[in-house]
Formats: structure tokens, sequence, C-alpha cells
């Protein structure tokens, strides 16, 4: 590959001219502009981005990390993080965490050393200690999907409680009191506090269930399946079910399917997030919103502005759940 | 930030020394490893991965290209690359193309001025002579989905005729005959190729049908929709349907339910790719496997295997789609 001194030498002016040309400064002649381009593009040389990096001291670069890309949740992520970055003529670095300590660690370290100019982090393994030490290494690192006392101005995060006692009232406003929960056995907030939602809503209206009513599995479909085939196994009189999120309730409702379980006529069911998914299921499911493509759309705004030396906007940035109702729930005939 | 200057100083060494602990040479002693990564920690120091990159020319970075991460299908894609990156103690550089030839062509030009040293690259905009241009620029650049005359050792391609031959002759063993065919309006291989493929299935058995049979929208639920309206529009007397893919085919069943077709017992469909979707509409779908991750693993594998200077294995990389029988389908009553 043709190196700067090859095109210095062809374009007939110095490396130091060349480098100018390359880095767009005003120094640099119309001539010697001219010249450079030519040689450059006769050589095929390519200017470094990685040395170009070294010298402007930024890489232009939007870092984000994500559980899992493959998961279409952390795909609308990375899609709005990706627009926003488009718009402001950067590009984006991702990383994989899969929910584990060591590998969001690596990741993140991986993205600081990379020296991208912004961070985007969905990390729920490490602890607050950890990201708040990253945060004060790196100040235009947002947290997505987390909130973290101290550093709620860089937070963008969800009111999970909210969703489930949305998702739960909305039930027992339709006459619903047996009404089961399927939980995420991740240990983050969200399943804590979706968890907590979900009883305050049984509290506020004096219902009150034994623990059998909640079941733990993995928040994904076979999760779903699992978890609502050992409710079944309970023998619990439900009549209702509050599930982690769609997915979990897509493995539900399959098992229900196969135990000829009529929805909603004999169950009601309600999701979260409403994924693509949650319009294909049948019934097409009622479920909570999460507007994930808001919220990371408002991080990478946010990650950017800091970036540029932008004055922390001091706003707390918890966004709401809202509910969509479709054709998985229905009244509770008494 | 501290440099390797202040690190060099506070350990007692030269800059040299520090820059081989960094990059683990054999020549660092023991003592001068130990003494440089207390004063690293000490200090904050974070070696330069673009600095390390320059010196060492390589990134360790897999530069992919795909349409749109927000897709599963290039989610399940990206995903299957990562995991062979780690393996390989790499990481991953994404950018999306969004189905456009100037955007693809700047992906490009970003990945290879990142110095990324492997490339998988999905691009269906860009011309095959300017695709081949970058694999002779980049010898670790492989193709993915496309199969380019003259590049086919680097191209890891599905047999997109034979799944659409398939899905069709697997309806007219089961007695159909009026079967509609939901394609795609983007103009890429992919869409003539099951174009034509369902058109050869039909002609192998003397199936001769009028071209409103074929009807064209975009290759998602929406434009499954449109096209399915359109075909019902027609009055056309069918009892069966191919499907671009499985959003279509999604799109498809909710027009057809909405209008209180049975399915599978008045109309039969079946779509392509099996992605997750497939096995939650109702009637659970029957498609053609198309297997990305495996053909994604396979280009990864392929590309660090061409970065390191290894034979290209000159096979030629063509995949076969496989049928996925579900409950869409259906005998046809004579």
């Amino acid at each position: 590959m043709a190196t700067i001194k090859d095109v210095a030498r062809d374009a007939g002016v110095s490396v130091a001219t060349v480098s100018r040309v390359i880095n767009n400064s005003p120094k640099a002649s119309k001539q010697s502009v001219a010249a450079v381009t030519v040689a450059m593009k006769k050589l095929g040389y390519r200017p470094n981005a990685n040395a170009r990096a070294l010298v402007n001291q930024s890489t232009n670069t939007v870092g984000v990390l994500v559980s899992d890309v493959a998961d279409p949740f952390f795909g609308a992520m990375v899609k709005a993080v990706d627009n926003v970055a488009h718009e402001h003529g950067k590009h984006i670095l991702v990383c994989n965490g899969y929910h584990d300590e060591e590998q969001e660690r690596k990741a993140i370290e991986l993205l600081i050393n990379s020296r991208c100019e912004s961070l985007v982090i969905h990390a729920k393994s490490i602890s607050d200690e950890e990201l708040i030490a990253y945060a004060e290494e790196v100040p235009a690192l947002v947290i997505i999907n987390r909130s973290i006392p101290g550093l709620e101005t860089r937070c963008i995060a969800l009111d999970n409680y909210r969703g489930a006692y949305m998702a739960t009232e909305h039930l027992i406003k339709l006459g619903h009191k047996n009404i089961a929960c399927l939980a995420s056995s991740h240990e983050i907030e969200d399943s804590t506090q979706r968890v907590e939602g979900y009883q305050a809503a049984l509290d506020a209206h004096n219902i009150n269930l034994p623990a059998s009513f909640i079941e733990y599995g993995e928040p994904n479909n076979d999760g779903g399946e699992t978890s609502m085939t050992n409710l079944l196994a309970k023998s619990l009189k439900m009549t209702a079910i509050v599930s982690y999120n769609d997915y979990m309730a897509a493995g539900a409702i399959s098992v229900l399917q196969e135990n000829s379980r009529q929805l909603p006529d004999e169950i009601s069911i309600i999701g979260f997030d409403d994924g693509l998914i949650a319009r294909y299921l049948q019934p097409r499911l009622t479920t909570v919103r999460y507007p994930i493509a808001l919220m990371a759309e408002k991080a990478a705004r946010l990650s950017i502005a800091l970036a540029r030396g932008e004055k922390d906007p001091s706003e707390v940035l918890m966004f709401s759940p809202t509910l969509v109702k479709r054709d998985s729930v229905q009244k509770q005939a008494d």
C-alpha cells in the first residue's frame, strides 16, 4: 500500500503538506490540494483513520455496548444510536456484553481504549461503583436502561415499577383477581422492579395471593414455556398473567394453546416491550410499551453533546411506559 | 490523561521499555513488567488502541457491513460473526448500508480506512465491479449473501432459486395448482432468483399461470399486507401462496384473517428465512430455512484465515436452503 511519503514525492510537496490536505487544514493551498488529491487517487493511498485519530485525539466514533445485538430489542437500540451518529457524521463501534460481568468490563475497556469519543452503555452485571469510575474517566459516557444514584443526569432509564403496576392494574380493573406473574430469573433491577410493581398493584387493591403465583424463568420464549408449564402444574385458579416481556408471553401462549386453554376467554395475558412479535401473536398481544428507540436516541444525543464539552443538562431522564391494548386481555366474567 | 512518558518516568524505565511491556514483547524483563504495570495503574494510563494499531499495522478488528442491524435477520448474522471474532480475541465494527448504494460505499470505505483486518460484507446495491475492486485491495474481504462471478471463493451465498423451487414444489406435491407468489420489489438477485425458482417449479409440472399471480411489495410485514390485499382484489382462484420471506407472510396472514379466509384449510402459505417469528405466527409458519448464522460463521472464519495470509481454500461456498414443515400448509382437496 502506498505511504504518505509516496504521495508527497508524487505530488512534489512535503509530507506535512499532504497531512494538511488530508486533515482539511485551511493552510493548504489550492494547488497543493489538487496535486495531493491526484497523487492519492493515482497511488491508491488511503489516509489511516487510526493515525488521524492519534493526531486529532478523536475517532469520530460512538461506542455502543448492548447485551446481545441479535435480540431485536437491542437491534432497535443500536439502530437508533446509529441514526443519531450518522446525523453528526460519526460511526458506531458495537460490542456485546452477553449479560456477563467480565464481558461487560472487557467491552467497556475496549471501547475506551479505542478512544471512542462518545459511549452509550447498556450494562447490567457490573457494579454501580465500577460504572461511576468509568463515567468519571469518560465525560461522554451515558448509561441506558439503568439508573445509578449519583449519576442520574447521565442515565436514561425506564420506570419498570410503573410499567408492571400499570399492567397489573389494567387486569384488576377488568375484574381479574387471580393474576399470576411470569418473572425474569436474571438478577437485575428490571426483574425486581417489575415484580414490585405487580405486587404493589395487588396490595393497592387488597388482593392477597400466595408466592406460588410468581414463577421465575429466563426472559425469552423458552423461559416463558418452562415457567408457564410450572404455573399450570401448580393447579392455580388464575384468570390472568402479567409477563416479564413479550417473548416470555409468546412462550406462555404456546403452552396455554397446547393445553387447550382459550385465550383470552379463559386466561388473559399481558406482555412488556411491544416488540414486533407482539403484533403477530395470536391473540395479538396487549402489552406495555418500552420506548427503547426513543430512549436510545436521547442517550446518543446526550453523549454527543457531552463529548463536545456541552454542559450536563442536569435533567433526570426517566422515561414512562405506556399501555398498548390489543386482543389478549378480556374482562373477567364473575 | 497520563502519557507514556509519565509512565516511563514513574517506573524509572525508558519509553521504549514501557512500549515493550504494553506490546507483550519477550524482550521486557520481569522487573520492567512489574514496575510499568504498577505505574500504569497508579497514573490511570491507558495504552491507545489506535497507536498500537499504527505500530502493529492491525486493529484486531473484524468489520461487518449489514443492511440494517435492527432487522433480526442481520442481528443473527452480526452475532455469529461476533462469536467467531471473540474466539480469536478480536472485536467487531458494525456499519449499516440501509439498502442504499452510496451508504454501502461509504460504509466500506470507513471500514477499510479504519484498517479492519477482516471484512464481512453484505452489500446488495453497489456493483460487482466495485466489490471486485475492494476485494482486490483488501485480501480478507468476504462477501455474504451474494455470488459474484470471478470472486466465487470469497462469496458465501445461498441458493435462492432452489429455495423457492423447493417451496413451490412442496405445494404442487400436495395438490395445489393455483399458487400465487408474493415477491420482493427490491432490485436484488434474491428477488429475481426466487421468482425464477417459483416459475421453474410451475413449468416443470406443466402449470401455467398468468403474470397476475405474482405480486411485488416491500419485503417486510407492511409489504406483505399491501401485496396480499392486491392479490385478493384481483379475485384469483388461488389455494396457496409462496412468500418472499416470513415477514411478508406475516403481513399476508393478517390480511387473510381479516378477510375471514381459513388458514390452512382454504389457503396454504409458505415463508422464507425461518426467523423466530415463523414459530409464533398462527398457524405456525411452514417455511424455507435460510441458515444465516451458519453462513455468517463461515464467512467470519474465512475472512480471519485470509487476514492471516492463509491460502484461499478455493471452495465454492453455496449453501442450501431446507424445508421446515409446520402448520400453514395443507393438502389441497380436489
